[in-house]
């Protein structure tokens, strides 16, 4: 991965004719930390390498430093690195391959396991974890910790990528780690050192006027907001992007994405969810 | 806020007698990004001077810049600025006078509201939307973008705090905002200058050994992971902290902990989440 600067990098983000409406400000100039958060893309190519020792350490480290709700701090995280246990998980999470050449693949759970244990220490009654929320917070908890340990590693010159599919049989994925009832696996994270033979370009997002508002929400009739035209634009800089890394026959994104929502069986296993928690003890009222 | 050395990061985010049980890799040292992610703590007090030109939009470019689960985007952020509709979002989140102090306050929405659209336009039945795990992937998408817009932040010299409290009164939230069907607050962001008089220190977390399990789960048989005796080794570091901040009559994190989910009453409003979602088009199947 190559350092770029801060502009180059923002036009990448949002593709080559866009534009942001507002110049950078000046504090982000040859910012590294600003440089690392932009440049960022998912990696699934690998050297078989293990991690330098320590990596993994200093990457859950950061993971704790991100803000958490209330400290409470409601995520816990299962790190794996022996490879027929990583085996069994890649299998478990979409059987991706990108997972068993993962030197590291980090589990990033929601846990109110550790509350429960708190409550009943202090004798008093855990109400709170019975709701929706609790299990809404300990997701975000867990998210937040997972995107610091994402940014830790690309600091680090590592490369990484998320697995949703660490929820498509959460059971069975729960049984593999061995999770305590009231713990869950949000999502995974594969982390490795890149391969240079195969790099991996930033992608193009949806322009920033679709996913930012000023106040209070756009709707379609604002000329200056109209959603129709923003996921048009998005379309062709996403087939323009496809075309300069000759992926072909990829449909729109607004095709692709309607496609990967359609039906029950697009959600790969994952239409499961509710019921799945409240037989981990995630009474969701 | 002074940049630290990573070992000294370390050592606050863990306490003083804490030890990591590995040195961090030698890439961390001198690293911008990992002190950046290392030294952060939640800022609440502001300087009253609005954010140089340009920062909002970089700031929001990074938060686009983190992964999103299957490229949907599916999530979207409201800037709050003017200090009349600042003020009425800040009584709706706990009535918290430091989001009418910060020049900016960012509300993070999970937005099915998107893809239900993206649907229409191919005329497919969108029926993943009905479902709670399409909602979760929307809060962790949100939750990404939100870390990435925390880190962008502090990297450009600011401070920022979440705003769990942007679930308390939900549907009025969503009322002030104009917010459509499909699209819910889960957090806030007040971000500004912090002042510079009242710095802000690093807070402990959690010993590593207890958020952090090798390959499988460790219950409390394990000698080596016993949670009761992380937990109480926490309850001194936190209490060696706060007595080292002149916090006075501050409770054990456990009881404290306890206290915060003890009852319905404890969640402020956040019991109602399941409902409001409903309501709001979430179907949660």
């Amino acid at each position: 991965m190559t350092v770029q600067d801060i502009p180059s990098l923002i036009q990448a983000r949002y593709g080559a004719t866009a534009s942001l409406g507002a110049t950078p400000t000046g504090a982000a100039v040859g910012n590294s930390t600003l440089e690392t958060l932009l440049q960022h893309s998912s990696v699934r190519n690998f050297l078989p390498e293990k991690l330098p020792e320590g990596s993994l350490e200093i990457i859950v480290a950061a993971a704790q430093s991100a803000a958490t709700s209330s400290n409470l701090q409601t995520w816990s995280v299962l790190a794996l690195e022996d490879a027929v246990h990583k085996d069994k998980a890649a299998f478990l999470c979409g059987d991706q391959d990108f997972i068993r050449a993962a030197p590291l693949f980090l589990i990033f759970c929601a846990d109110l396991d550790r509350l429960t244990k708190v409550s009943a220490q202090h004798e008093l009654r855990g109400e709170g974890l019975e709701f929706t929320e609790m299990f809404l917070m300990a997701s975000l908890d867990a998210a937040l910790a997972g995107q610091n340990a994402t940014i830790a590693a690309e600091a680090l010159g590592l490369g990484a990528c998320y697995v949703g599919a660490a929820r498509n049989k959460p059971l069975e994925l729960a049984e593999l780690l061995k999770l305590p009832s009231r713990i869950i696996a949000v999502f995974g994270l594969a982390v490795g050192k890149p391969d240079p033979a195969k790099p991996t370009a930033v992608k193009p997002r949806l322009p920033q006027k679709e996913v930012l508002h000023k106040e209070t929400w756009h709707g379609e009739e604002d000329t200056t907001n109209g959603q129709s035209a923003n996921l048009a634009e998005y379309d062709v800089t996403l087939a323009t992007f496809n075309a300069g890394e000759r992926r072909e026959g990829v449909p729109a994104w607004t095709q692709r994405s309607a496609k990967r929502i359609e039906t029950i069986e697009s959600l790969h296993g994952r239409h499961v969810l509710k019921d799945v928690l409240q037989q981990k003890g995630f009474n969701l009222r």
